[in-house]
């Protein structure tokens, strides 16, 4: 509980109304987009500019007060749940784009816009902003950037990292550092800005940020290519990429997703195949023609027992958003979805499916996996019931062999979703005690009391690493 | 003077042969590329492999002893000079290429293979590494990552840290990590990988790196266009980029630069010009095609001279080498060439020319400019000598002032050169004291005993920022 004086300050530098602290509003911001996870702050504060960040900031560090910040609360890692109470920082109010800067090719937003947003404006210009994750119709650029979020179109585009170019953000003593700027060169000193990004809000609160912008591009096109077998999509994803083609979008559902989502869309999806790959590419027409053409012919030569080349924008759209839909119609199964994002080098896809799978039968679960082919970052998802301890004890131990897996197929622990609170435990298994002790050291050197975000990304006890004895 | 006892465990880990200490070696190993900047170091060590690395460092460590890493020491900010005397540590014995994943599209290799040697061997594979920085024949890949080099792609294609995929490095207290992977995402825990490119040898020593690599463009193109007036220049690269094109190379040489190249390459440059644009378009055949007629016509309406498109690969040739012979053929004019690289947002590139023409004639000195125009990263050269100590002052205070116009122009001071000892002074200037502690920090988490090329980055003092009264 803290003291009503201290209610008193934060009052004081937000108003009233923008400082809550009744028990529907502490639900309110009690958890996140993450299943099995929720704990009270004891304040909810919304700033509406930098100095206020900075007034806030200050009183929390006064009084050894912890800060979460978030946005839309729409991350999968529990980053932005309370564990230890304190202030929740929401900074949905601070939602203006600054500037859009034609002449170079940037756009200057505050932490709030949604991601969504950011794209319309851009477009509408003939400008781009490529990252597109999957929640960008709900997800702010703040939260982005805190989890440098990928999407659909990381092979080809990168992802939220690649296009920040500067920021600015208010330090655990309350000073604000500008990092970057409107340059595709700086190297003044360590890279801040790419260090900030991604770091979960446990450095400092971003309060604004410039992002690179590219030419749109002028045409897209999708198509769906089946596959009766696994193997030969994966052989699909590789011939692709040896032919020299970066498709924009490179997507792969299995046979469960693919079973629930037409369930869900009824698009006319054929239930019976064992893998589809969504394949678009964008860029100029005729390149697309002839990509497009090309790509078709590498799939025809693995056996795809069907192609689809989407003819009309409406086609294409349908889709997209067929494969935009998966979470949500996967989540219609059972009370409680387990999204994943264990990550493997592209080429190491066919086995890390076939690991999934083996993994899931063994401990006789409900997992689909979908997700990001053209940057091995996949989606195995867990259909399961949060109220069957039992149940959530055999996902845990099945997720744990997933981690792995990936690792030891050169892969990592999380791709995009972050690492949270429920990656913690694993984070050591990917970047070994000596990165931990690195990474606690940045972390130390920005904030010695530990006020932003406490107990994310460094667990209190790190998770004995499974050793599977596999036949 | 290191004590012979630590000469033995050093000659023990690496060999006789490769621990030097002769007069000759020490002073071969005691500068840079960076005038007037020289310091001896009291043993020179080549290690062959990691495992070597992490012995040497442990020796350092127990005794204290500075190391400064270097590869080819093509670097300009006195990045690799052994102010502090101790270890140079030079890992061109490292040098192999370990694998190039053509399914993966990584090449995996040692910090001493130089730079030219990988994108000679990607692109027999019709594979590419974009960044090409001008000293790219004879750096080494470790060095390039070390400073985050650019080059005259980072318009369209980004720098060295766009293609930093993984890192294995050897911490100050000779343990290993290994940052990322082949992997397109990796989001568990703070992004080591991009924190360490451009850490400029202070945080750790890179063994071993795993690279981008994209598809190899399929035709390149390249044009001049020449300029009477400075104004125009500057407005055809702001109209182009409007007109949603982003060149492979936008470079651009004023008419000092312009008559010392002539004189050096006799290529018929025309000397009477005040600016030329060097425009390079590369992709597919049509679309280069067009983007290189629009560009003409661009530069047409914005008053060009004239406009002379290389018709051959040899005249294309023969218009790059005058282009990266620049720095040598102003080299040869006096005895000391100073070759800065303030980076403006590209935007502000013609208020920026003026400003150094400005500055240049009112400390009565010979500067001439050069450089990335697409990307804002200028260079303006001095040509002057070392053993003229009143005109070195006035050199000083000359670029003291180039600094301040470029940060008042929202920009840096160095956009691919590096801090080292030579920009230290000014690093705060552009990074605020807030950033600096938090740089502070960070290399105190990685090397609490400032092991790691100490002096550099972090001047001892920093410099008062020079306040112009303009009219």
């Amino acid at each position: 509980m803290l003291l009503e004086s201290i209610r008193e300050e934060l009052r004081a530098i937000v108003g009233e109304k923008n400082c809550l602290d009744k028990q529907e509003a502490l639900v309110a911001y009690s958890y996140d987009a993450t299943p099995m996870q929720q704990a009270l702050p004891d304040v909810v504060v919304l700033p509406k500019s930098t100095a206020e960040v900075q007034q806030v900031m200050r009183v929390a560090a006064r009084h050894h007060i912890p800060i979460v910040t978030r946005g839309a609360g729409s991350n999968l890692c529990g980053g932005t749940i309370p564990v230890g109470g304190g202030i929740v920082l929401v900074l949905g109010r601070m939602n203006q784009i600054l500037e859009i800067d034609e002449q170079n090719l940037t756009i200057t937003v505050q932490p709030g816009v949604r991601t969504v947003d950011i794209h319309q404006a851009v477009e509408a210009l003939g400008l781009f902003y490529p990252p597109d994750p999957g929640s960008m119709v709900i997800s702010t650029i703040g939260g982005n950037i805190a989890l440098n979020s990928g999407g659909l179109r990381g092979l080809k585009y990168g992802t939220t990292k690649d296009y920040v170019l500067g920021l600015e953000a208010v330090l655990p003593n309350g000073e604000v550092i500008r990092t970057g700027g409107k340059l595709m060169k700086d190297v003044a000193g360590y890279d801040l800005t790419k260090l900030l990004v991604g770091s979960e809000g446990t450095l400092a609160i971003i309060t604004e940020a410039i992002l690179k912008l590219i030419p749109k591009p002028q045409t897209q096109r999708v198509m769906l290519a089946m596959f009766a077998d696994m193997a030969q999509a994966a052989r699909s994803v590789s011939d692709i990429i040896a032919n020299r083609i970066i498709p924009g979008t490179l997507e792969f559902l299995d046979q469960g997703t693919i079973r629930v989502v037409e369930d869900f869309k009824q698009i006319g999806l054929p239930t019976d195949v064992a893998a589809i790959l969504l394949i678009g590419q964008d860029g100029e027409p005729q390149t697309v023609d002839r990509d497009m053409e090309q790509i078709a012919a590498i799939c025809q030569k693995n056996d795809a027992v069907q192609i689809k080349v989407a003819t009309t924008a409406e086609e294409a759209d349908e889709v997209m958003t067929a494969r935009r839909s998966a979470l949500a119609a996967l989540s219609r199964m059972r009370p409680t979805t387990i999204l994943e994002d264990a990550t493997v080098p592209r080429a190491a896809i066919a086995p890390m499916v076939a690991a999934i799978q083996e993994i899931t039968d063994r401990y006789g679960l409900q997992i689909c996996t979908f997700g990001h082919a053209g940057d091995g970052n996949l989606h195995p998802t867990c259909m399961t019931d949060a109220r069957n301890t039992e149940e959530i004890e055999r996902v845990e131990h099945a997720f744990e062999e997933i981690f792995t897996a990936a690792i030891d197929l050169g892969g990592t622990i999380t791709g995009e979703h972050g690492v949270g609170i429920v990656k913690a435990p694993y984070l050591e298994w990917k970047v070994g005690a000596a990165g931990m002790e690195v990474m606690k050291g940045i972390k130390h050197a920005f904030d010695p009391h530990n006020l932003l975000n406490p107990d994310k990304m460094f667990a209190k006890q790190s998770r004995n690493r499974v050793v599977v004895q596999r036949a």
